[in-house]
């Protein structure tokens, strides 16, 4: 009679629950779609009340699946982190939640960027302030619906509001709080930067912050009859998405890095100490355990392969056109390509939302196939900026995501960025991390670091080749040097299109 | 019984001869494909028996198609310009021609620019020097084949040897001769120039200059044999191909224009005064009729076009595709193309041989449609760029060679230049310009003007759309700086290349 752990991941557009086993493996899967409401241009919203019971579904489809004779031994959640999910004193949404990806604080951001405000925040909680941070959005709540905040009574983060619903106790943990309210030294809320935001009064509005494997509640009983789960089941405080995927591939001790390259590129990297003196425009996160994570999230990932093979292939599947890739030397025969074709531009690591895709150095021996490995190279020499851009050097990087799919990538990621790539098996890694935090708060494993070693199966590994690596060395340095001379080009770009707009 | 003019173009690559009514109707055409030899890395030679046997072989057939009831009053030949083709006593060949293309003085050419000599040239002849200038060259020969200085005994052009076979007697004229032998003012032989070169001593093989409408001498007896032309038909001094084409497609008072968009985009405008503020790398022509023509050669052609064609079509004709690409707004929603595709790099309006192409300003929504008109405009911004680096602005401009044909490219050259783009009949204009220059020498016309005018017919003419124009302008001003922002990203970019090769 073997124990089950629920771990939950409530993704932006994707919410998962699943079922694992003490071993790691995973027992059952559920997932809805929770859909986005843009009310307005750049405002980006969900209703509370439906990821909560989108969410609810989920986990009553992997529980009833569960055997009576399994005990659940405990749920953990992960989920989308910033924006701004807040309650009232009764427990209802103050309003609906507004995303990480909502943007109408911009021009709060800009006033903050020119007046050192925002970087008065960054030397704080050692993160980089962008339009989807609460302390924006808090700031234009002020401005614009100040009715709001007088209702509101706690300021919780999208897995602290699905914890509310299953246990009734208000939490958070510092993962999720790390951006921007703790003071990423002492690990403890900077009060401060609510002064700075010009919203001092709202300080008040925090949950206590409990450690991610800390219980924090039981299910309620009506949660229970929503979730299926047994009432009392404990529920753990869990941990931000980035840094649940980082334990769930399997990335813990300090050297960790781990790499998630689907619509975005997402890495990360565990450190000792936490990470003061930042380069690059990223996110910095407490642990709670001690140990600190230091994130950069470039929007450089697989949409530029999907473009680039619906343009240039004549709808050639991957694994026919990688042969003849891997025979064009690396730097493509000179065409750089800058992997910058998001309409948000770029955000790490550097931030120029003008930022675009281009296509360098060519010539007339040049082929689709050349642009096509030069959008493998770009990917990938942009994820090695992002590394470049964080402190210490990765022992290896545990990669996920659709890029981690393909043997070809995978060594050109390894010979890129001079490291070994790891595949863990699975692939639902944010849920099994929730799910792990949730065993380490039952005490079905010793630690976390026990939890993470004795959960994770390394499917492939890929070593960097010394040659190639050399050659990455050069080609990454016109990497980033061609695109740093666009910098100005983007603006102008921006400039021009408006101006050709008004003459239309 | 009317009468018939003979016009020659020996073209790099192809030599031409036509029989031309004084109306300007072509009668007959014949044509010769000329090898290029290429004995050593970068060097770029000519036989120069050969070419005066296929340019007689040309002669021949069109003469032998001549009835003879018309006579033949005049023959005018014009030619590939600058390269260096010398004589010795006897009238035979010093040594292979070396062409305009040929890069072996491109150390000393280089050596100039740093010393200075180069701008010193320039200040005097009022264009730039290239690796395929006379001067370089003979100061190339100077240093490693001294041998063939010493027998050489006239500084010929390509078209002067072609006449000295015909006629047996040695001249140039002052197109040729320009560049970069004149001082651009005076019109006269700037002796300086020599010393400047290191090569004093070689000023006395220079020929005697004749206006390209003199009558220099008339065909030989063993001419005569070899071409078909009865003995004794004048032969004018004829002018380089740039200005021959000129005068061909219309263009002839100061301000008119001609730009041939072909391999390369060759622009030229007629100019009352000699253009000595000189801007960009270009060249600087005295006329011989107290005009003067300035001239920028882009590298920037039609294979841009084949390129892209090939690339991101699926074998589609340019009548298919230019639908939709009309359906896509000026600017292709902000996908900027820099044409600069050539392994030679480009040459005007700036010298950068590390040019490569580029896009920039790609996102999701572009598709191959939004690259092939960007590469239209692009081609057509690199000729604006032209025109922008040189003196006055063209009240119109008389288009050829291969972008002549669309009229899409047409309505685009219009709208972007702000200029009216006259389209003229007929498609050997080089050899038809040398048959007006034979026409003029022989009193057929009055004077030069009057013969182009008599014998032009412009088939289709594009007017700007002032909406249209004010976009381009806009959109310009983009491509330029945003061209400017990577000659720094091309170097490196070459250093790069040459580094990642040494790591193989």
């Amino acid at each position: 009679m073997e124990e089950v752990l629920i771990g939950v991941d409530a993704g932006t557009t994707n919410i998962k629950s699943i079922a694992m086993d003490p071993s790691g493996s995973q027992l059952y899967v559920a997932s809805r779609e929770n859909p986005v409401q843009t009310p307005a241009e750049r405002w980006i919203e969900q209703d509370m009340e439906t990821t909560w019971r989108l969410t609810a579904e989920t986990i009553r489809e992997v529980v009833e699946q569960i055997p009576d004779s399994r005990p659940i031994l405990g749920v953990g959640i992960t989920a989308q982190g910033d924006g701004c999910w807040l309650i009232d004193e009764n427990g209802e949404p103050a309003r609906d939640a507004i995303l990480w990806s909502d943007g109408r604080s911009s021009e709060i951001i800009e006033e903050w960027i020119e007046s050192g405000t925002a970087a008065s925040v960054t030397d704080i909680c050692g993160s980089d302030l962008f339009p989807g941070s609460t302390l924006s959005i808090l700031a234009w709540l002020a401005e614009q619906e100040p009715n709001v905040l007088d209702r509101a009574d706690t300021i919780f983060y999208c897995k602290d509001w699905l914890k509310y619903r299953l246990t009734g106790t208000r939490t958070s943990d510092p993962s999720d709080m790390s951006m921007p309210f703790l003071d990423i030294e002492s690990g403890t809320y900077a009060k401060d930067v609510f002064e700075m935001g010009g919203v001092g009064d709202l300080e008040a509005l925090l949950p206590r912050i409990a450690n991610p494997s800390e219980i924090v509640g039981t299910v309620t009983e009506p949660a229970a009859k929503t979730t299926g789960l047994p009432t009392g089941t404990p529920v753990v405080s869990g941990a931000l998405d980035i840094v649940a995927c980082a334990y769930g591939s399997g990335a813990v001790e300090p050297g960790d890095s781990s790499s998630v390259v689907g619509t975005t590129s997402l890495n990360q990297t565990i450190l000792e100490d936490p990470p003061l003196d930042t380069d690059g425009t990223g996110f910095s996160f407490a642990l709670g355990n001690g140990q600190y994570s230091r994130a950069l999230a470039s929007m450089a990932g697989t949409p530029n392969l999907d473009w680039a093979f619906e343009e240039f292939t004549d709808n050639e599947k991957y694994q026919d056109v990688i042969p003849r890739l891997e025979e064009i030397p690396i730097g493509s025969e000179g065409v750089c390509y800058h992997p910058y074709l998001s309409v948000s531009g770029e955000r790490s690591p550097f931030l120029k939302t003008n930022a675009r895709a281009s296509f360098l150095g060519l010539s007339p021996d040049h082929t689709n196939d050349h642009l096509l490995r030069a959008v493998y190279e770009g990917v990938t020499l942009a994820m090695r900026d992002c590394y470049e851009h964080m402190p210490g050097d990765p022992d290896r990087i545990l990669m996920s995501g659709g890029g981690a799919r393909s043997d070809f990538w995978c060594q050109l990621f390894a010979d890129c960025l001079d490291t070994q790539i790891a595949v863990p098996k699975g692939d639902e890694y944010g849920a099994k991390g929730a799910a792990l935090l949730a065993g380490v708060g039952s005490d079905i494993y010793e630690d976390l670091e026990s939890a993470v070693r004795k959960t994770t199966k390394i499917e492939r590994t890929y070593e960097p080749v010394p040659e190639n690596t050399q050659q990455y060395n050069i080609w990454y340095d016109h990497f980033r040097s061609s695109y740093e001379s666009l910098f100005d080009v983007w603006d102008d770009r921006s400039r021009s299109m408006t101006e050709l707009e008004r003459c239309r």
